[in-house]
């Protein structure tokens, strides 16, 4: 069977990861990115060889890589022309324009990441909770890093127990490491509740009543949440457990083997040599589980950068057709980048 | 009536601020403070002129103080026996050595601090939760910052509505202003669940199932906690903010009114004229309530250096038989320290 | 004697703390302060009881004011017509349109922050290094906060032994606390060299060359300055020593006294009870002064909210010809301020 | 000729990094590294698949190895025998322990860090600066991490032009990403001047008089050292920037292409792929380069956790005479370690 052929809109912080992921993926080939400007990641790309094509969007000043001799393999047009589908990890706004401008008169698919309106894509998509809705539409859009993360959690014990209401509250990390663009110093900042995560994540899981409370803080490892969890009946903290460890793309963590917050999660991927030190997966303290009466609770980790890749894979595997259910999708996906192969090791992960 | 005559060990961040209050009281007289070293603390005291006497813990080294030129009223024993009860604010776990040693010697009452284990007391206390149990007693423990200032806002809630279950999230800052023994950087940090300050929620109101998680931040200004607080009934978000607006002891904040997280409260504190910036009050953003199904959420800012002053305060009157009632003894110190001063003003405060 | 009248526009971090230095000035009198919008600032202050009459300038909305029951004394003219002087701290470009359209014509004189374009001023001005430029103008621009410490103890040596050139580097302090409209995340970022602080420097004292490096870091509690000075002759750190002690502006730390860096001269502000925990003095640490063969270097903290302020006090004592010499005029802006008292206690400082 | 067998003592931030260091040289064997518990980088090794064998030292307790599942090849001894040289990087003070019990009876050269004291080694090494003298010695210890990418720049000005005298400033972070046994929270912190590293910059190179201030930093992400050099003769911009520009192990870095500060070094080094993101050669900012009279300023970044490795790599050459000379002895560790190879690029680094 032919790879399905994907290009990358955008190189930034996601759109490396999203570039990565593919070539990772056997059954796909990613046709090239695209970027505008010799930014310091071109520059990296560059001077890693080249791995991976470089296209550039309108308004690219091309004399501009001519200078430093990096190689520019045609324009946006050529790598559209090109592909089945776009990932689209545009700034905020630039994808809707792609589609309307670009993509729909190409007869281009494409997934649209967190930072675009709902109203860009046919779905809301995330690949545990409704990979069905996805297949067979022409424009997908992701959900942020943390609605992406919570809602596998939550997904993960509402197919095992039934989950009715969720009350979550975010804590927030306020920038990307190297990011200067944005900061905080010394001040947790409130946001006005209810946090937009709570509502997408009803939009994706409309039988749940969710809200919650997000709070800025002033690092850059990693979004900690911490859930509180309504069943259709009790879940004990035995419950919860069994049903997390067998998440793939949930880490069980404990503080007593060195698991002491999200640096350390952060550190863990650089350690185990991942590419940029990503995580793809969630980490969720079992020290943090707790029962409040009925309700469960417990806290999770984002890794921001890394969290949305495996659901956008799962998301070109349903746009594409290339699978029908989220078992077969996402277990493709996770073959594809390594996810959960730890669970064997007897590191209690 | 003779003015209760108070001392205070250990001038530290608690020390300082119990000092202070007590000043402020018109009905008590402060004897002095006994501290070991002359610290910053107390060089800024002795630059101001000596406003309280200085008396030396066991131990401190005299000359030390002799060569600053900083004058010494007297050692520990010429305190303790000069007043009728003693406010302990020393380092963790050297309250209770003073107890045994020193004021049960004495005939002296006392009351202490959070970091103190609970018993070296009598009556673990909070002004509003249960003044009563205090009334008389010899010795009473403080709740932490964290919890005094949770407990203000439960018990309200409480005593309007009746509440049965509470799940916290305490967002900690990880050190005070000037603190150099002890910090984070770029790092959240778990702790190993539940959080005391439920546990201790519990031992003040028993009839409270208490749960919840707590995170490290890197920030100084204040700790925020989100509570979701399950009622006998539905506490809408307008019978919470009713309740809320008349206590005195909760300020209501509006991120629209500059009030966007921990920093704002700290810096209002300053503005405000208030020595060393103090805010008594914890501050409760009306932009944070929000309804889960039948329960209420809410978000606080616990003013860490200065909010157990108030409590401690009412912990004087009720074990000094000062007032009898909760209503009593809370209302003569909000009085002195011009606590609810601002419910007036029309800042909706 | 008539006392000066003075006004102030813009009520914000450094105007609310030259309104705080006029009113303690007894030759001068606040007539009021100017600002736009309530502000948390412009709450605090009728929280207190408007010590200050509040002014409002053109495009305030009063209607907001009245809402809260924040009682206005008049438009911006109202206060201009009613001063010989206007201490201008609006957000940086507006200094010079207030100049042009409302002080010129009103025939009043003004001093503008640093924020400002030097050319809005007849002098740019520092109260020790060139006080007598000021005398009888109209308009002065003050160096900013950096630049107002250091050449506080570049002055001083210059003056003692003679200063040739100097090389800085600045460790900046990147917002102020409260600040959420700035900041930066574990990242020091850096500056194109030279800095404009020694740039600034040489514009003050033109017979030093001057150069230096800036450095932002994610804290909130004042610079770090490390100068590196060459003087005419050499200077030993015993020398250096005996200069700094006499300066009325300059505060001698050591870290043995618990002074550990920015953080603790903010606290000890604090503990002293100064309004909003200001420090007008610098501070200058006794252990970090190191001799570079025949050089000198060492190391002070600039507090960034308050350090302006007795030099723009000087400034009107110079614009109003109040004293004519820098002895004389930074003589009674220490005392009014209560500078240099500390001089005398036996702390060192 | 038969590969130099090498073993690693702690398997923490610097002994990861030296393992995959002596990993990469064609000329070395890796036989193995050796920790005490099973840490989570550890752990991390076992999720990779065990790529190094694993001995522990003296006081592990193996049984919590095989809980996991983890392979041990043997007890300390074994690996000590069974090698040519040491790289030490247990926790300071272990180093000497384990020279005179165990390396100097097993007659097994050893290379020490930074932490031990210089007693330790027979020379006080760096590769540039003195391989010579590190040439068939037995005991060498490494210069710290800011000491060698000072060296770096100084000894490469110094070899050009001739050095006489540095003050520098160094901007220390405070903490490696992931550290959660160490922190500063909103505070800067001082250091008794003169700091360690210009005293040890003397050792090296006793020509140079050196002198120089350290303050700390709550940033993770790599120090900042500003630079004041003093030439034979008058250094200019151009004449710096030619001599840096030809040093393999210094990096250019210009704001304009997005160099920012240490954050963006940081993520450099992960984009490029490198394992954990590491960078060995320290960035020196072009737009700091600034003429102070006729001395020279400048500024670099000091990615702390790599910056070592290669000059400890050299010192295994040195010590072994695998080479003899400081040019074969680095050209050796920077092919291996693809050290350099960005020059050719165009990219101006």
């Amino acid at each position: 069977m032919a790879k399905v052929r994907v290009g990358v809109a955008g190189y930034g912080t996601i759109g490396q990861r999203l570039a990565d992921g593919v070539a990772k993926q056997g059954d796909m080939e990613l046709v090239g990115i695209a970027d505008m400007a010799p930014t310091l990641a071109i520059r990296a790309l560059y001077e890693k060889g080249m791995p991976y094509n470089l296209y550039l969007v309108d308004g690219a000043d091309k004399s501009k890589f001519d200078e430093l001799g990096i190689p520019v393999a045609g324009n946006f047009m050529d790598l559209v022309n090109n592909v089945d589908i776009m990932l689209d990890s545009s700034p905020a706004g630039i994808g809707l324009k792609n589609k309307v401008n670009i993509y729909e008169k190409a007869g281009v698919k494409a997934i649209f990441q967190g930072g675009e309106k709902n109203e860009v894509a046919d779905v809301f998509f995330h690949g545990y909770a409704n990979f069905e809705k996805g297949v067979d539409k022409n424009y997908l859009k992701l959900t942020s890093c943390n609605t992406t993360g919570l809602i596998r959690t939550v997904d993960c014990l509402d197919r095992a127990y039934g989950i009715e209401k969720v009350a979550i509250t975010i804590i927030r990390r306020v920038a990307d490491p190297g990011d200067y663009n944005r900061g905080l110093t010394n001040a947790l900042m409130m946001e006005k509740a209810p946090t937009h995560q709570a509502v997408d994540l009803m939009t994706i899981m409309p039988h749940i009543n969710a809200t919650g409370i997000l709070v800025h803080t002033p690092v850059t490892h990693g979004h900690i949440i911490t859930v509180l969890a309504h069943g259709k009946q009790k879940i004990t903290k035995e419950m919860a457990l069994e049903a997390f460890k067998k998440h793939p793309r949930i880490r069980m963590l404990r503080m007593a083997d060195g698991f002491m917050g999200n640096a350390s999660y952060f550190k863990y991927g650089r350690d185990l040599g991942h590419v940029r030190g990503d995580m793809y997966e969630v980490g969720l303290w079992e020290d943090s589980i707790v029962e409040s009466g009925d309700d469960i609770m417990y806290a999770l980790v984002i890794p921001q950068e890394a969290v949305t890749i495996p659901e956008t894979m799962d998301g070109i595997r349903a746009a594409m057709h290339m699978q029908e259910t989220r078992e077969e999708g996402t277990a493709e996906t996770n073959k594809y980048l390594g996810i959960g192969a730890c669970k064997d090791l007897g590191l209690g992960f």
